[in-house]
C-alpha cells in the first residue's frame, strides 16, 4: 500500500503532519502496513521545481493507492503566470478523479459548533457529490486586460458517470437525491437535468428532485436537514460545499474524497491554505484527519481504521477539544494528540 | 410619472396587488400622482402572446419611470422552446439595467426570523451589487442532448461601470467593499479583479478586499456581519443574494432594484414565482412592497414615501404580523392591510 502525502502550501504541512501521526497509530492498532512518500506540490513546487505539479510528483501520484493533500495557493503566487491551483486542476484531471464527495454532517452533541440555531441544524447529514473534472474549470479561456472569456462544456457521458455515483450514494443513504443546476439559464444545465432525468428510471428507489442553484443556496441555510445527497457540477459544487461546511460548523472540520473509476483517489480537507495562520500551530487538523479516514474507507480497504478515526474525532470534539476556529484553544498538535489518545 | 406593473407568473399577481395597494395609499399621503399600467410578461405572456416579453410590454417598459415586476417562471413552461426567463433576461438587457442592488438586512428586533443564532447575525446590514447584463447569462450557447456549451465573457467597461456603482455605494455606507470572484480559476475573474484594483485608487476612503466565491459563501453563513458592500458578477450574485436573503430571515422579505445609466429601473422581489403556493393567498408581499420603496427612492424621487413604507413594514413585522414563511399566519391580504394601517 503506497500513500503519497502532498503537504502543499500555507497550513498544508501542519495538517498533513497531523494526518501522518494518526495514520501511524491507527495502522499499528489495525495491523496494516504502508509505504509513505512526500512530494512537492502547489506553490511550494513552483518554488522548488518551477511547476506546481512536477513530473516526479505526477508519477508518484499515478502509482499511489491514495494521495493525501494538504492545501495549495497563497498570495505569494497569485500574480504569477504559473499558479498553484493549476497543479491541483492538472492532478484532478490526470488522475481522472471526476467524483468529489463532500459530506457535511453535524456530529450529535456538536450542534453548538454551527452558526445556525440548533433546531434548524440538528440531524443535518448531507453529502455533496460534485463533478470535478469538467465545466468552467476545464474550459477554453481567453485571458485579457480588456476582455476575457471562460467556457463551460459538459457532455452526456460526463454527466452520466457523476450522476451514477450520486444515485448510488443516495441508494445507500436515505434515498433522496437533489440535482442542482441553473436550467432556467444555462444550456449545460438543461443537458445536465435531462441526463439525470433519463437515469432516474434505473433508480426507482431513489426520490429525485431538481433545484436551481440559487434556491439550493437559500435552502442550505434555511433548511439544511432537508437534503440527503446533492448532485451538482464543478463550480456550483465548489460554492455549495464550502457553504454546507460552514452550516455544519466549521470549514476546518470538513473532509473530501476525489474518486475516479479505479480504486485510487485524492483526499483533502475542504479548507484552503490559510496563509494568515500558517506556521503558527493554529490550523484545525480535523478536516485532513477525516479525509484520511475517507482514504482508508474508499481506497485502502481499511473500513475499521476509518471508523476508529471518525469515532476518536467525535469523542475529542465532544470532550471539548478544538482549535481556535471552533472557539477553543488547542494547538494543531494538541488537537492531534487528543484525537490520537482516543483512537 | 408612469409606473408599469408586470404581475407575471405564480404568486406574481398576488404580490403585485399588494404593492399597488401600498402605492395607492402612500401616494395619497405624500400627495403625488402617477399613472399605472399593467402588461403581460413571462409565462403568462407566452400563453397570451406567444412571447415572454411582447412588443407592447417592451414599449411600455421603455417609456416607464419604473417597472415593478412580480415573478416569472413555473413548471408549465419549463420544457418549452420559449421560456419565461428569456423574457426577464431580454428585459434586463434591453432596458440596460446592468446594476442589481440586493440589500440583506436584519431589521432590529427581528433577529428571530433568521435561521442563524442571534449573536451571529444581529446587526447584519449588507448590500450585494450584482452585475446583471453580462457573464454566463448572456454568453453564446450551444444546446444539445449529447453535449452543451455556455460561455462567460466580460469586458473592462462592463466591470468598470458596475464596480463604480459598488464603490459609490460603499462610500455612502460603512466604506467597506468586498469584490467576489473565482480568480484562482477563471480568466474573467482575473480581469474582474484587476479592473477593480485599478479603480481602487479613485476611492482611497473605501477599504477594498477580494474574496473567492467559495470563501464568500462560507463567510455569509459564519460571519455575515463582516460584510458591508459585496460586488460580484451575474451568476455569483444570483447565488450569494439568495443565500444572503435566507441568512437575513426569509427570501420573502428581500427586495431588489435593477438600475441602468438613466433614472428608470426594474424593481422586483428576490423570491421566485413559487407555483406551489400560487393563488392561495399565502405569498409574502413584503419583498415586493420593499421593492416598491426602492423604486420610489431610486427612480421616482419620493424618498419620503420610501421611508414611510420601510417604517410601516418594520412596524408590522415587529408587531408580530407575518405570512406563513415567517412562521406566522397572515394571508397576503392581511399582511398587506397590516402594513397599510401602519403607513
Ligand atoms: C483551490 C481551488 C482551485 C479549489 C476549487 O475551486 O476546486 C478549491 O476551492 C476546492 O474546492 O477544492
Ligand atoms: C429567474 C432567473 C432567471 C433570475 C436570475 O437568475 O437572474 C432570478 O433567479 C433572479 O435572481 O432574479
Amino acid at each position: 500500500t503506497k500513500i503519497v502525502f502532498l503537504p502543499g502550501d500555507g497550513v498544508g504541512p501542519e495538517v498533513i503532519g497531523a494526518a501522518e501521526a494518526v495514520l501511524a497509530k491507527v495502522s499499528e492498532q489495525e495491523g496494516f502496513s504502508y509505504a509513505a512518500e512526500h512530494h512537492a506540490f502547489g506553490g511550494a513546487a513552483i518554488d522548488s521545481h518551477g511547476d506546481p505539479f512536477p513530473t516526479e510528483t505526477r508519477a508518484a501520484c499515478l502509482a499511489a493507492d491514495a494521495v493525501i493533500l494538504g492545501a495549495v495557493g497563497g498570495p505569494k503566487w497569485a500574480g504569477g503566470s504559473v499558479r498553484p491551483e493549476q497543479g491541483l486542476l492538472a492532478m484532478r484531471s490526470e488522475l481522472g478523479t471526476f467524483a468529489n464527495l463532500r459530506p457535511a454532517t453535524i456530529m450529535p452533541g456538536l450542534e453548538a459548533l454551527s452558526p445556525l440555531r440548533p433546531e434548524r441544524v440538528t440531524g443535518c447529514d448531507l453529502l455533496i457529490v460534485r463533478e470535478l473534472t469538467g465545466g468552467l474549470y476545464f474550459g477554453d479561456r481567453e485571458e485579457g486586460s480588456e476582455a476575457a472569456l471562460d467556457t463551460c462544456r459538459y457532455s452526456r457521458d460526463e454527466v452520466e458517470r457523476i450522476a451514477r455515483i450520486a444515485f448510488d450514494a443516495a441508494r445507500g443513504r436515505r434515498g433522496k437525491l437533489t440535482s442542482v443546476d441553473k436550467a432556467n439559464v444555462l444550456a449545460t444545465s438543461r443537458l445536465w437535468r435531462s441526463v439525470v432525468d433519463d437515469m432516474a428510471t434505473d433508480y426507482p428507489d431513489v426520490t429525485l428532485d431538481h433545484m436551481l442553484v440559487d434556491a439550493a443556496a437559500m435552502r442550505l441555510v434555511s433548511a439544511p436537514t432537508d437534503f440527503d445527497v446533492i448532485l451538482t457540477e464543478n463550480l456550483f459544487g465548489d460554492i455549495l460545499s464550502d457553504q454546507a461546511s460552514a452550516v455544519a460548523g466549521s470549514i476546518g472540520l470538513a473532509p473530501s474524497a476525489s474518486l475516479g473509476s479505479g480504486k485510487g483517489g485524492i483526499f483533502e480537507p475542504i479548507h484552503g491554505s490559510a496563509p494568515d495562520i500558517a506556521g503558527q500551530g493554529k490550523a484545525n487538523p480535523v478536516g485532513t484527519i477525516l479525509s484520511l479516514a475517507m482514504a482508508l474507507r474508499h481506497s485502502l480497504d481499511q473500513e475499521a481504521a476509518a471508523v476508529r478515526i471518525e469515532t476518536a474525532v467525535s469523542k475529542a470534539l465532544a470532550d471539548g477539544h478544538g482549535t481556535f476556529d471552533l472557539g477553543c484553544s488547542d494547538s494543531t498538535k494538541e488537537m492531534t494528540a487528543a484525537i490520537c489518545e482516543r483512537l
